[in-house]
């Protein structure tokens, strides 16, 4: 019996990218599904992932796996070419701890600088820069994360590799810009390059309108609101 | 050159047992610092934890790895005797699946249940029961939650074979309750009776003075605060 992988992703997700890239590098064929065109997304969802019910999830031979960095981990020890995760316990400890943070800090805190207005993206601006503050100083003088190569934390922070830098070209702020944080827009140049990260990123015109879209609609309903205030 | 092991850790802390358990399942020898009792407890928290300045922290030959679960992985990856967590790739990725839920999900739906009072507590009976209900369907008809021994997931479950126990008692209402849950009842007194559980969890009657004094204090600024209204 021949391996069926699936992976049900939606294209302008961060998370779902991170799996992309990772299977990629190991070279793997698999059966993409995008949950923005499947008809019938919640049942597939709540088939593969009733806890959640979030993309992406992988389904290997009919096991599904969610959530992006335990399945960045389950395909690292699946096939083990090529790996993602450092071999030395201590480094792979480090490695977990960084996408740990990034899932549970940095995005979080960006994200709420970049879709909130005014007042309130003001106050979120502090927090954001300081994670940012905490990432470029990981970073060092490395050329990723994990040192020479391409890993797992380079890959969990491709919404700072990418969506940050066009979601604030979009929104008309910044926050990533070279003067404040040099280290980080280097790498983030360099992990756009990498050819295997480069083939699996969203176009960046089409996540570019996509967020466009979505500020001027936000901005719309704040008009909308002051507006009815008076 | 001998190793070094050192746990900064906290005798009630939950998080900081996990890693007991797991050191003593390795049966390795370590060091255990009190953070209760260390003078300058910000200063070690400073410099091995700058990130989230908590406890616990592992220190293995002066190298520092914070966060529970990282430091359950670094264990099981250094010390390859009596794995905590499963070989086979799907049934790791689910342990980890499970145990980012208990971290996520279920510890924090419990803790807001449990340390809120009146209507905020009744409010939060339906989340914290939901919880309940699916580690009560994953636990199946299995005596852990990895099968026929302990593992990563029954370890990171700890709060819920213990803590939510002696919790409700003190706090004098009723959410894990065999009616209810008795899989979850079944397994929290199965772990509880484990040797090495029972030699690294706290004494129950310190945890209930403790836990019976923080809801005297609570209802006590509650009583407070509802006679500074009249």
């Amino acid at each position: 019996m021949g391996e069926e992988l699936k992976l049900l992703g939606a294209w302008a997700n961060p998370f779902s990218r991170r799996v992309e890239i990772a299977l990629k590098i190991k070279g793997v064929e698999y059966e993409y599904l995008d949950g923005d065109i499947i008809h019938n997304k919640s049942a597939l969802l709540l088939e593969y992932n009733p806890v959640h019910k979030k993309m992406p999830v992988l389904v290997h031979n009919g096991k599904p796996i969610a959530e992006s960095l335990m399945i960045l981990e389950y395909i690292d020890e699946t096939w083990k070419d090529n790996p993602i995760l450092p071999q030395d316990p201590y480094k792979r400890a480090m490695a977990r701890f960084w996408a740990k943070f990034l899932d549970e800090k940095c995005v979080p805190a960006l994200w709420k600088y970049c879709w909130s207005l005014g007042e309130e993206q003001e106050n979120a601006y502090e927090e954001a820069c300081g994670v940012l503050k905490i990432l470029e100083g990981e970073l060092e003088d490395k050329k990723f994360f994990g040192g020479n190569n391409l890993g797992f934390v380079d890959i969990t922070a491709n919404s700072v590799g990418l969506w940050i830098v066009v979601i604030q070209e979009a929104g008309g702020f910044n926050i990533l810009t070279p003067d404040k944080f040099p280290r980080l827009c280097k790498w983030a140049e360099e992990f756009r390059s990498c050819p295997v990260v480069k083939e699996n990123l969203p176009p960046r015109d089409r996540l570019y309108a996509l967020f466009k879209a979505r500020f001027e609609k936000i901005s719309g309903s704040k008009d909308a609101e002051l507006a009815s205030r008076h």
